[in-house]
This record gives structure tokens, C-alpha cells and sequence, in this order.
């Protein structure tokens, strides 16, 4: 998405570590005008996928979410992170690690919030890895509902989270898909 | 507002503790009928206010804060809650007790998403006691910003956080105010 790219080109910082930083409009401050457009882009790609729920996980996936599932008219929900395994109720939950933040936690989505029927597109902010985004990929699964697909704002190609997504043949949309970043000079390019 | 009365009659849960369960439709799944209503409805009673931005906290406030925020055209913010007092960078920070979990956090907003020209509207999901929104609104009084007022889903008007902050002269709009509810009945009364 151009509206996407040429803010990230101009606003965004890129640090050592493969930090890209666009806290201040992406998903800590969020811009409203580039999140009514990312949400109607999602919404145009899954026009035909007969989404039934935006699903996602805290707490930055959330404003994306809402916004998608505004656009479609379908429900959202968010998963939670738990730093302990201690859960109780019917809950499906599903065991991530986290290298930004260097630990492990449990996602975690109540059973009721997702049937066999569903129809689920997954929305986060960023994808790096992958990790949290399998976890709730594994969640739909124990749920028996289908993974429509995944619709990610940034996605660091060059971490490779979301082509090793895409060989299992799970659809990845990224509205902006760095391909390559370089924190000395400040460049960025897009696949 | 009756749309959201009439669910919370039909479909909230009262527990014991002054617990109400309406997490299958207003704060971990959305409906997204009620969220687009809900987010109207602020936006018509805070239309003359000049809002120039939307806070709240994460998690369960976001989906909110984003439906009410594209509603207006104005950005949205979030403030994180942090364990640790281990804060680092330009953050302005405020000490919240929070009753329903026992524990004591910090509420994060980065000094760079407030300045003294903003006009703020706090929003949440849930308002008791009002520790959380104390702690919001602090914040803004720190950054020189004025709090036009709050935006809450559902006051428990029986717990006083709502009249204290009226008493202190802030507006404080809830979509539901419930005055009395009991776990034993079931029953229900909406100020």
C-alpha cells in the first residue's frame, strides 16, 4: 500500500537490531486516516473469503482489528498473552516465544469465541518471526474454524516469518512488506 | 443508551464480587453492531468539544478508543501498563491500584503523543472506582493538555469512581450506569 510505504519512508526509524519504529502513527499513536485506508485494503482483499471474524491478539493488533471488523461487519477478538500457564475455563491457548521481548507466554482465545463455522482472518501490526502469529493459527485449528488468511501492516520479509506462512500455504497480505533495512544509512526498500 | 442496556439485561452476567461478565460482546469479543453504535453515540455527545485526540488504556479499551476515534477523524493513543516502574525514555507515567487484579502498575503515554494544544477525550470499557482513569487523567494534566471529558461503555455507578471525577468537575459520559445489580436475582437497575 503506497499511503503505507511513503510514511514508513518518511516517519519511520530504523534501528540497530532490525527494529523499525513507527509507534507514532502504526500502533501505539495511530493514525486515523492510514487506518481507515489499511482497514478498507483489507477489506478488499478478502472481499470474497467470507470472513465470519477479525481475530488478533493484545494489545497492539486490537485498533487494526476493530477497524477491519468495522469495514466487514463481522465480530472481532482478541487473544490474550499470559506470562503464566495458569488458565482456567475452557480456553484454547497455545505456547509462543517472543524474541523482541525475550520470554515465553501463553495465547489465550475462550472456546466460545470461535466455532467450526467460523471463518477467521488474522490481523496483527507486525510480522517478524511468526511466532505469535502460529500461535493463533494453531488456536483456529483447535477450534476446528478455517484461517482465511493473515493481513499484517508491516511485514519484515527478511525474517522470513511470513514466506515460511506462505509455503504452508497460508495467504500472508502485508500492507507493507520491507524487504530489506539498513539502520546505518537509513534506507529501506519494499518487495 | 438502550441498545446496549437491553444486551447487558439479556446477555451480562452477574457474579458475586460486583462482577459483570459481558466479555462475549463489549470487551474481548466485539460486536461490531454495538461497537459502531456505541462509537456514535459518543461522537454525538462530545460533537462541539473539539476533541483533538482519543486515549485510553490497553487492552480492553483499544477497540473502542479506534471505533470512536475514526467516528471523530482524530488520532488515537494508548497508554501500556508496565509491572515495572523500570521506564525508560521522554514517558510521562502515573501509579494506578488496580482492585480487580490486586496489584499496583504504571500507566506509560510517551510525552511525544500529548502536547499542551490537545484536547483530549479519555475513553474505556469499564468504570468502578476510576483508578485507571485517575491515572489517565493525570497524565494529561502533565502534559499541559485539557481532558474534555470521559467515554465510558459501562459505568458501576455503586462503586463512586464516576461521581467522584462529576465532583471534580469532569464530564463523564457512560453509555450504561448501573446502579444496583444483584448476583443472587440476576437482576439489574440502570441509573
Amino acid at each position: 500500500m503506497k499511503l503505507l510505504e511513503e510514511k514508513i519512508r518518511l516517519e519511520g526509524q530504523i534501528l540497530a537490531g532490525n527494529v523499525l519504529k513507527v509507534g507514532h502513527f502504526v500502533n501505539h499513536q495511530i493514525d486515523i486516516t492510514l487506518l481507515r485506508e489499511m482497514a478498507r485494503e483489507l477489506g478488499r482483499l478478502y472481499a470474497d473469503a467470507h470472513v465470519t471474524k477479525v481475530l488478533t491478539i493484545e494489545a497492539s493488533g486490537i485498533a487494526l482489528a476493530a477497524a477491519v471488523a468495522l469495514e466487514m461487519g463481522v465480530p472481532m477478538v482478541f487473544a490474550k498473552k499470559n506470562a503464566t500457564a495458569n488458565v482456567s475455563g475452557e480456553v484454547y491457548t497455545a505456547r509462543v516465544a517472543s524474541f523482541t521481548h525475550n520470554r515465553v507466554y501463553d495465547v489465550i482465545v475462550p472456546c466460545a469465541y470461535l466455532s467450526a463455522e467460523d471463518r477467521v482472518l488474522i490481523v496483527d501490526d507486525f510480522l517478524a518471526q511468526g511466532n505469535a502469529l502460529c500461535g493463533l493459527i494453531d488456536i483456529v485449528g483447535m477450534s476446528g474454524a478455517a484461517v482465511v488468511g493473515c493481513g499484517i501492516i508491516i511485514e519484515k520479509g527478511f525474517q522470513g516469518g511470513g514466506d515460511a506462512l506462505r509455503k504452508r500455504g497460508i495467504r500472508v497480505e502485508s500492507l507493507a512488506l520491507v524487504d530489506r533495512m539498513d539502520a546505518e544509512t537509513g534506507e529501506i526498500s519494499f518487495r
